[in-house]
């Protein structure tokens, strides 16, 4: 995609630290930094992983045009040394992330970067932004999508989005997430997703009346047409006239009415009265479409009372995930060295006990059942670990170490794909569909109790022995300083 | 600001009813449009107008590029005569809007559009989001700077923006509303807002010992070190390695330490007692500033409890308006006709009651009282109403006709100013500093009432005698025909 320069959406803190990183010697240092969360959206049990083709698209094209560092200059407080570094800038990190559409969990490295400090500290608000947006609405559009049960659900909430890349990439994002097409054709025509469109009031209002401004839409997309229902009066007005037009319209071309959208009023009752009027006219295949601040409380609730909705148009509640709409990932230092074989791994203690980091340079698993290929748990180990697969492996609580459970019969899957290696791009370009099909597979692999809106069984996250050793040894060394 | 080509970020049912229109002979028929918004966010009394020089940037630059016609070509739902007709776009409408920065109402319209069907519909997305994204953030900003009084607050939420353009015009949007400066580098790249930055966590994990992070961060900016002191822990390490940073290093250097800044714990209680341990340090002029989820509720606890706090760092919940993340502005037809003089106004009525729209092609006065400069009331007008100051003027409420306030000892200000005049841009740019000082002035002119976060008094947005007539009459006409 092209667009304008992102080099300087950087947090000013992370150009600060990294010109005083070079300034103290340090700029080279090896720094491994972990992306996590803390928290699901909407308190759900699994968030869903996006944003990475962007992450990938930024980093491959950093560099810092004659205009940042001129900018940068005037500022009087970076050295001539430092700009120079930005001039002559080079990517070189590794980078690790989670597949597009995989269900991610909190506490878990969804994005790892190891390189120079410098470098690893100035891409913080890029990594973060990225991952963060798209997770937060291909989580939202993941529950909305299984709220509906199988019905066609549209993204509809481009006008307030909350700006651009918002309308764009979420469009993205909840196309990933399971939602079937967009209303934002930018999106359809960056990323191949499939558009959707009715019309709006004004058309209706344009005409003289209403028979006449369904007449003149279906004369122009006798094949496409869903009829806006609720300019004036759904049952009295609209659908009788979608009907008319239907009959006398479109049945003499040999074609039939797609559909009509309702997008106001009690819509189960009304959904319920156009259904029994539609097919009494014989308008069988006319499908249903609802419009209407919907989200995946509201699709639950309209198909709880037996509303007859062929489909969902989701706006506003959607594409800013307005219940929740903060996905809170972080990007914390794990590991400092002179080099990359010697790193020592770091941790953050916190006033707060949810704020505590778990250090080292790591690796992470999940691991499924090989009879049902159900999720068992993910776990955490040292980056070098490795899991015997022909033996039981025994997982522990994080917090509360005697709880254990023994896996047997199990297989397990790397969850962090290498993205970079030294700054070379190593990611392969996978397209929105693959990411999609890949998602909804992932999602069947949780058991329906991850999946419950309320009360959520909490999935394992657990950390590996050693893992678990190194951190109760910083804890403890911690302790004793203070 | 250069970007991406945002034509086809429209809704497509917008190119499918411009194609529709122009089929019908309807593409050159003048349509009016209006922009305006149902509820304030978070049930404030009011909320502040922006987004208004990124909207007149769009339509100054709207073109359709070869890829786009050959994109919507390939769709096979589009005639060559309008494919044809987007070949040799030329924006012509007129468009007016509300001033940045000015306190706007529910019902008022804020955006109106007048001009050839075919584009004014087109626009309707663009319209909407980018004047709802940047609404939204200004006035949720205009909220927590009330809520500071005085005290700075900085804008910290890029990261957790939704997406990139939600951080850089979310920034620009906050600013307007009224906070001191940004994190966000490429919104002071880009609009001259101040940037602030501190350190982050890892900056003191870099290091061997917290003091040594502190020295080695004042020794490179002795003049703008503001510590982050929560690492390890604020009242046993933070603070006392600060006060031994400011003594050691910077004292002998002639500086003093500018700042530091807490992000978890309880800020309340570590505020007091940091303040404590910096006063009877002789660091009375080191400041405290507190980040970590803050809002404007957070924000006026903390000050109810007196916590010692001279600046905040606003994050996520800002960048985002968390607590009422949409910007309900809706985009809706008030009038068509066969050329500008000649227009008819158009209703939609709806099943809610709400959503009701006011018809035909209307203006928008501010009265004041002439001894205090207060707001009185906004008043809708059909377009060419002038009002005679120097009479009284009576106005009365929407739906409860019988409700009357005579105004006098007042002058008016119209609110909408013309941005385009038959396509050609009118609009004198302001600088973000200009629209800021603007917004606080305009504030200022509202009512305590109005102001309050807890049930404010509904301020009074009245239509004149003559759209008011009008209204009834179009609405008593659908009433007959039903």
């Amino acid at each position: 995609m092209k667009r304008e320069n992102l080099t300087m959406l950087a947090d000013f803190y992370e150009i600060t630290m990294a010109n005083g990183f070079l300034e103290h010697g340090m700029g080279e240092k090896t720094a491994v930094f972990d992306m996590f969360f803390r928290k699901v959206p909407d308190d759900g049990g699994f968030a869903i992983m996006a944003g990475v083709a962007q992450l990938v698209d930024y980093l491959k094209n950093l560099k810092f045009t004659d205009e940042d560092i001129e900018y940068l200059r005037e500022k009087n407080l970076f050295s001539e040394k430092f700009l120079d570094y930005l001039k002559n800038f080079k990517f070189s990190c590794d980078v690790w992330a989670i597949d597009e559409g995989t269900p991610i969990f909190p506490g878990e490295p969804i994005v790892t970067v190891k390189g120079p400090a410098i470098q690893a500290q100035f891409i913080e608000t890029m990594v973060l932004v990225t991952i963060n947006h798209q997770s937060l609405i291909a989580t939202k559009a993941n529950r909305i999508v299984r709220a509906a049960k199988g019905r066609v659900v549209a993204e509809f909430g481009s006008r307030r989005a909350q700006s651009y890349d918002a309308a764009i990439l979420g469009a993205r994002a909840a196309y990933i997430g399971g939602v079937d097409g967009t209303a934002c054709t930018i999106t359809e025509q960056l990323f191949g997703i499939q558009t959707y469109g009715t019309m709006a009031h004004s058309w209706v209002q344009m005409f003289d009346s209403e028979y006449e401004a369904f007449k003149s839409f279906v004369e122009t997309y006798p094949d496409n047409s869903i009829l806006l229902i609720d300019t004036y009066n759904v049952l009295k007005s609209g659908v009788p006239n979608a009907i008319k037009v239907a009959k006398e319209v479109l049945e003499p071309m040999g074609k039939r009415l797609k559909g009509v959208r309702i997008d106001s009023g009690d819509i189960a009752y009304l959904s319920k009265k156009t259904r029994k009027m539609l097919d009494e006219a014989g308008l069988t295949d006319c499908k249903i479409m609802a419009s209407n601040s919907l989200d995946e409380y509201l699709i639950r609730d309209l198909m709880l009372q037996d509303a007859k909705i062929d489909s969902f148009g989701v706006g506003e509640r959607l594409i800013t995930a307005k219940s929740s709409p903060v996905f809170g990932g972080v990007y914390k230092l794990v590991a400092v060295g002179d080099n990359d074989a010697n790193l020592t791994p770091k941790i953050k203690i916190s006033e707060n006990v949810e704020k505590v980091t778990t250090p080292g340079f790591k690796s992470l698993y999940r691991f499924y059942d090989k009879d049902t290929n159900k999720a068992l748990a993910d776990l955490i180990t040292l980056h070098d670990e490795k899991i015997d697969e022909s033996k039981p492996y025994v997982i522990f609580h994080p917090l509360f170490h005697w709880k254990k459970t023994k896996l047997e019969n199990y297989y397990v899957k790397p969850l962090l794909t290498q993205l970079f290696k030294n700054g070379e791009c190593v990611y392969e370009d996978k397209s929105v569909d693959e990411i999609r099909s890949y998602c909804a597979k992932e999602v069947e692999s949780l058991w329906d109790e991850v999946k419950r809106f309320e009360n959520p069984h909490t999935y394992y996250v657990d950390l590996s022995q050693d893992l678990w050793d190194l951190k109760i040894k910083l804890l403890d060394n911690f302790g004793n300083n203070n």
